[in-house]
């Protein structure tokens, strides 16, 4: 490794506020020096508690978040903040994003906040998103909030992926989000109401218990469903008191070793094939090959499955 | 190619609602025999008008679908309508979702609608709708509408790849749709404010001319926005004339052309990648090799990048 990255590798360990950030940034492009940077902090990570935040768009999710923040920092936990926002060129979405969330522990180096954009990240956004998690579990933070706003696939993989999955719903929010809570219930470990001071919670606690009960419980135990009014921090001491019983049990059951070890074996694959496919773009595919190939898809003359069989065929695998 | 592929696709050639529905299982799933399949298919895409809408939850998509489609019919187009929603294995969501979908145009042999989980797809969502956009477009739909649930990275980068794409806004939907605006922005050639007869229209439409003139015109044109009042049947017409404005414009000034290109490549790419993976998996990494590279990730024996460089470099590629 070279001396660079291994003085950066190091002041991340030590937790430098500047050194994460530039880490980050880092690995977030996967610039050239990602890997070695990556291989540097991946023995030190693995300690911190992870917590997925998901729900759909007006529930109230960063205002969560922030509340979260301020009860961990008064027991005394350092916190990361891992925000997946959708970027804007126009907005410049994430920085915006930042700059607001700043203003409440702006001047606290117990937390690191950091937004992340949506888009154009090599292997995925959830495999960059596991690249940051890397980073800030090395700099010792002692437990990572991941927020996503987008309620698609990746963000639903990514708040998966964590130890403990919260879904935030609202009273309120018309029938389309029955169709969205269906994608994301699965993954629910905690559910949260939040503004549960609005007209209609029982309503979304009820529709939750339904839904649950159509499911089988692990060992006995169904997810906890907390209200809260985040603005007012009225149930939020009581969400990370269910989040921290989901996360004692899961560890006596061993859920929690199953939940690591999916998400451990995802991130190597992952990483497999965005590495194999770099290789493959330098070493196998000639020069024009790719704008040659896409020629004769143009012309229908080949389909996409003929064309990589060709491909993978001259590689002798 | 089976006999039985043999068949199937020219089943699906010449427009069998049957043979339609088994070939997009066979895609979506990516069964064995889906590449022979695609393979037969894809000289025969390539024809149809793709228009992709997407938007916020609660902003009237389905119904703003089912009239578009409405239309088209009484012009004497046949329509495939890709729904791309989330699933639960709670509530079957996808299923669920035809069901409603199809009361609608049940009895019209013009109209094939498929709801698409939003899970579990090999090589991702975004390549397994491209997969099922090959066997409709081969059946010969005039026009196939492309509508996402989720406002996820993949929601988005699956209506971007439409030759024409719609986002869908709503009065009132709270600030943190702004954010979410921002994400699908940048995708949209055509502009929906639906729900029109309710407060606040005025300041949607405001904000996104706002939007949209910090952005560069593409030849001087900026995307249209068109107020309607889908569940009225107001405002239709003037979306699908609108869309085939653009259309007719991104056709001579070769955007269009240009959008298909990067399609194919993508998709060329999606492919080679997936394809790889599955000769790696089966011919390069041996029987136990994940679980037992799991087993020192966890140990911390060994990162992500270097193992996965470990098995590149045995490949001798």
């Amino acid at each position: 490794m070279a001396v660079a990255e291994e003085t950066l590798a190091a002041n991340v360990l030590r937790g430098d506020v500047r050194a994460i950030a530039r880490a980050i940034t880092t690995v977030e492009n996967d610039a050239p020096e990602a890997a070695a940077l990556l291989s540097a902090l991946f023995p030190h990570a693995g300690k911190a508690v992870v917590i997925g935040v998901t729900g759909p768009p007006g529930a109230g999710k960063s205002t969560l978040v922030d509340r979260m923040t301020a009860h961990l920092r008064k027991a005394g936990k350092t916190v990361g903040i891992v925000a997946v926002d959708p970027t804007s060129p126009y907005t410049g979405g994430a920085i915006l994003g930042d700059r607001i969330r700043m203003q409440a522990h702006a001047t606290d180096e117990g937390v690191f906040i950091r937004s992340m954009a949506t888009r154009g990240h090599l292997g995925g956004l959830a495999a960059a998103t596991g690249r940051v998690l890397t980073v800030l579990q090395a700099a010792g933070k002692d437990v990572i909030l991941v927020e996503t706003v987008g309620v698609g696939q990746d963000e639903v993989e990514i708040v998966g992926a964590a130890d403990v999955s919260v879904v935030v719903l609202v009273p309120g929010l018309g029938d389309e989000v029955q169709a969205l809570k269906a994608g994301i219930m699965e993954i629910a470990d905690v559910f949260v109401v939040n503004k549960a001071d609005r007209e209609g919670v029982d309503r979304v606690v009820a529709e939750i218990e339904s839904m649950l009960s159509l499911a089988p419980a692990v060992d006995g135990e169904r997810p906890a469903i907390v209200q809260t009014v985040a603005a007012n921090d009225q149930g939020v001491a009581e969400l990370l008191s269910a989040v921290d019983d989901f996360r004692g049990r899961a560890e006596r059951t061993g859920v929690l070793a199953r939940k690591r070890r999916a998400h451990l074996k995802q991130e190597f694959e992952d990483t497999l094939q965005e590495r194999l496919m770099r290789v493959v773009r330098r070493r196998v595919l000639g020069p024009d090959e790719v704008e040659r190939t896409v020629d004769r898809l143009e012309a229908r003359a080949v389909d996409p499955f003929a064309a990589a069989d060709a491909v993978i065929e001259r590689m002798k695998i």
